[in-house]
């Protein structure tokens, strides 16, 4: 049985983002096959949930066509663009366990040419924290917040900035938290209105969301 | 089959506590009964979850013994004893929905002798109203916080202030925060240390936690 | 016991969103005071989630200052601005069963000077329904997508158009279907990029989200 | 305790489909005296759920009478037939990771002599592909629809064929998607009318019933 | 807004079966708009979900086009054609509370020309009358089974026969039974191999699967 | 269609118990016919959960042919037998609320031929009233226990006496307790070992359990 | 901190049963802890949940004193009685994934001077497996059977025995059925009147349960 | 990207309890980032999740200014102070398995010069166990329990004390409570009146509700 992808190449000519290659799933094999056929063909992709213990079973050779990074579990393959100055969006996380998620955002920016402004360990148990940096975020065009646990930033930081807010449930937590359903649940009923949402530790999604508000349905043309 | 409550009368000598007739689940005719028998004996008791529609069904007689609040749902049998000066005990809730559950939990302390001060619509979307109280709330020896939907109320309190506090999630919301489970999570995988929890829309559970606390076992003499 | 409203007059300045008045879990009597007492004031407000049992038990006076739509559930104290010319926002349903809670979208935009263009019934079964729309919607800067069942209907306009959308998840369903829980998952994990979500049957929501990302943090100064 | 396995040797003749041995729950032990009894006897038998540190646990003359395939963890005991010309069942997936659980059914097909047509990748971010595909899938008379994450493949599956449809939702996804749930609730609330269901990762099942459909309750007197 | 309904009036031609009106989510008015466009446009229709109290709130007018049958829910817009003979669908039920699902698969079929034979009360707590069955059963090219409670109807079923089934797990039950998720899992994770499956309650999707397995996708043309 | 109950009369004869008529899923329509036909058979019928209103909508020819216990929601078609003497099982109740599940498998036992002492309002929060019951409990066969809320009652009576104890969990409570599912759990989960479980408020199964055990599989024949 | 085991040494006093040694949530420390200060005091007493893994980890001396099986995970401290002559339980089993639960069972029964007659492999996909059983399952006092995926077996066997039937839900299965809970559910919601249920895997608790009926509260003085 | 935790340096000074490191999801280079931080700062902290295979995988300059406990996964960096004399708090445990949550507790307590009494074992299927403590029991102002499985033991405790009463439930347990969540609703939905409850396994959580108590909002000077 062939293993081949069937890419959607023509995905960025629809709606500006390509397909990316989700790792979660696939054999060793499966990525080794998808990323030496793209290379290949000369395509730009961008992989993610590629963790650690499966890059390190890809061969030497397709290794060495990747720019990997361990901490947020993305590849590149091909090159990466000079990112856009200065950042357009500010990804702001409620504690240090949320920045692989943050991490995994800011690459997916990264390689669409758009750099991002990381602020971590704003949660609200100490609240001047995230007030202290109000001014700073009302700047931002898009704000990416990443939170687990309960997940009562998304709350306060919507009640305080008017921006468009993209809420990123991490499965940070133990217990009734443990899987981030409760950060998920507490995003999409917030009591602050307009906080939008995308799945559990879904720090690629994030970012396309927050592509899609940069450029409108209208992917620049200096992105490759 | 007879139907009599078989009644714990002498818990209120072992825990302080007496026990209280919970309506939610009982027959207009058991309730009847139970009323009925204790007047007779001379008991003083709180009745809960007894809504409109239940107390109508009760006969006139039974009716006339009670001392009833609709928006509470709770009733009581015999005098309600003149409450303690200041109040001891500050309810807090999010939101205006919230105000039966602390009704229900100032009743109940009413029926021991203590008054409770309520503040209500200190909900974090609008961060100011809870701020502005910070110094007064921090003067009781405990506090009772209610909120529905996403439950962030309660790490921002439990951020801001020391006291002990009794979080009471309730079933407020719509979709996900429909039936108060993402509340009662948000409490109790909050990120600010220490937070204790009750069960949804448990006014009456909140404020008998609060009497624990402030008797710390020893039922006052001053309380019949 | 006070059951007086404690409004977030300042909320309008901080995020452009001013607060609305969800009238799903108060009872009349705290609809009414709050009515009466933000028309005192001269404050406009959004009231949301108020079916037509609950608006009928409304005393006269208050519903004369009310502009009520029973479909929507939504009514509006205070004066009406005129929409903004042409729509910027479009508003798709997959099934005519969605189309309450599009109407609570639409209004709410109203009250904030945005039209809204709705295309109802272009539900995947038929797919032709959509595909036909495409060249349409992705004029639209911002595009709401309502659908409920099991969701298909966010991944298949998530890969056609590149504009941001924000996914509103629906009850619509029977079976697993039931409650929108199913096509809330869909949309969270929908396999086009970056769909943003809100909870379910949250039209409201989605508009202020919407708003959001239209005034980028800064509300028009033409809307009061 | 004598740890033999009880065989349903006679459902072959009542119902077509004999007993496959499912080593999903059953150790290596078990496994092995299960397949030296039936080789004993002479009886042909499909192994499914058979993972390669399982298979390798197998002692070195129960793994020679097996034909082994760890891609799709099944192995077969006794001879192949050879497949029928040309293949009478598609199976479609949404994506590369949905091939293992393809390989389960197509495997089990070539157990009672059916061969299948895999076509992979065409999931609906990328429409085209199934588009492209649909006056070929119409030839079928049963299909085999695999996917994951959101499910969202089986309804616009079924709304552009008629053919009978099997889903088979599978565990591929994270967060809300993970385990395969919400691709199961989707594939049984869908809004294209008569699709099927089998379990999650349930690729056994989906051959089984398509040789349910393709027999009609006669297995052909070809099938050894 | 209007809410006029988008019919997909070429869908019987994509795929045999035209679009049902689905009554459950819509109001009264959406109803009576949907059947008098329809009706106007000589478009025969099948309508679901569509109990006696909304039926009793639909206009004279609107009620005397229809053909409606309360137990079943369902109503027939235009002419119902006459019934294939002999039956070539059984319809198997385990218990007596089950026959109004049955009852929406048989009209739906008789809507396509296909009459059905009904077996009621076959549960397995009283296995002889299945047993007694089984050599008539045998001859229906298509078995539709619906059972709730636990479901097991579905697995000793499935290990009698080798026909194609198309179980329908119903809601019938109270406790950890209630809403049929119990009899749903069963169905779906039954130790019988290569049992299809529909959402709860959904006896509508039963005769839709039943179809596409009859006409193998090509409508006959007598159905008009 | 024929909506005729199509009955298990040999069952008596394999197990002891005769088929119940369980109203809960039936029209009233459904349950008359039954009642009619078992009559003009000469079947004694038990029939559960017929509750008051379904009840008053039979016709009064059915209605005068039962023995009604509205609290237990039961009836009787044909003679009530005289009961054994002295009861042989203890039907314990943790609240007043547990009482018409109670009265459901009292009436079960009465059926045939079994009473049964009823001794309720035990639950532990007042574990005196337990306690005291000791000596008298540890004198019966078999005993039914019932219990809402958290169920720790089953614990509790399960490590004070030896004697066979049939747990069965109700639905009272709210919150987390709501619908007996913890209650459930609890029975399951028990520190107590040997503890037998029912489905929720099935005080009909607990009651037939019972009788299992009574006459270990043989019916006496002094019950008819 | 001390991590002595408080025994509740008089536990078989009051109900026959004596304590048991749960090994799955605890340390190889406290086990080895436990066993020893038993094994000083001359206690017998049955350890569970030990599995291969964590006995490896006691010590030389300790492992020295018990007899272990690693099939059902169980060890005895002290002495094995000799069984009663004949078994006077039967456990039957769906399949022989089964087979561990069964053997965990069995070992209790033993610990207790009970011997079982296991049967295994009586799934309903094979019904004859089990009809055939039927009149040697009458015979025994006490059933206990074990199945996992859909748990149809208890509904069976209940429908065609009228015996004691103690049903033991096993987490055998996947995807929907994966955790046992369908079986679970299953059982609890049979359709054959008054299965008794125990909580998933608990072969020791359904052979407590099943003593509890043999020995009907007095435990026999032939047991030490 | 930079990994620095942002510490709530100030939390002590609002609330009285200072930040602890929650090691549960950081990286051992997190952890490790983090504490090297704090030591040249000069801060006391505690660390709570800190599992051996973690603990060994930090530097051992790292390892060095920690004292580390491997049973209750914490660690202290900086100076422990002297215990209170004598305990002011009782932790009472069901079983053994819950003694890692007590010592995670003690620990906890520990940092902040509180001393705690542990009592295990007290499970209430030996219901003497709990009762013989009774008297010593109420002589603490505070009682955290800790139990898991069905956790009637909150229940029981909450009947025979007044105090107030922490109840921590945990993850001990398998089937239907595994995880701890039917120990949490029980403990929520006590029949005993004004039980407290904290998240699943939150030992940490418990000995600060504890200090919230006993401190009453004012951390005494006497901690440094």
């Amino acid at each position: 049985m062939s293993q081949d992808v069937l890419f959607d190449f023509e995905r960025s000519d629809r709606i500006g983002l390509s397909e990316a290659l989700y790792c979660g799933s696939k054999s060793p094999a499966q990525v080794e096959a998808a990323v030496a056929d793209l290379a290949h063909r000369g395509v730009r992709v961008l992989l993610t949930r590629l963790d650690e213990v499966k890059y390190a079973q890809l061969g030497d050779s397709v290794r060495a066509l990747l720019d990997y990074d361990s901490f947020s579990r993305t590849a590149v393959l091909g090159s990466l663009p000079m990112p856009s100055t200065p950042p357009r969006i500010a990804i702001v996380t409620a504690g240090t366990s949320d920045l692989a998620t943050a991490g995994e955002a800011a690459r997916t920016l990264m390689f669409y040419s758009e750099s991002a402004e990381i602020m971590a360990d704003l949660g609200v148990a100490g609240l001047w924290r995230l007030l202290e940096r109000r001014a700073q975020l009302v700047m931002f065009p898009v704000i990416i917040a990443i939170a687990g646990m309960e997940g009562a930033f998304f709350s306060v930081l919507g009640g305080l900035v008017g921006n468009p807010i993209i809420a990123v449930p991490t499965s940070t937590g133990y217990g009734v938290t443990s899987g981030g359903h409760t950060a998920l649940h507490a995003a999409l009923g917030s009591c602050a209105p307009g906080i939008l949402v995308v799945n559990i530790d879904n720090g690629f999604g994030a970012a396309c969301a927050a592509l899609r508000i940069l450029w409108n349905g209208a992917r620049p043309t200096s992105v490759n």
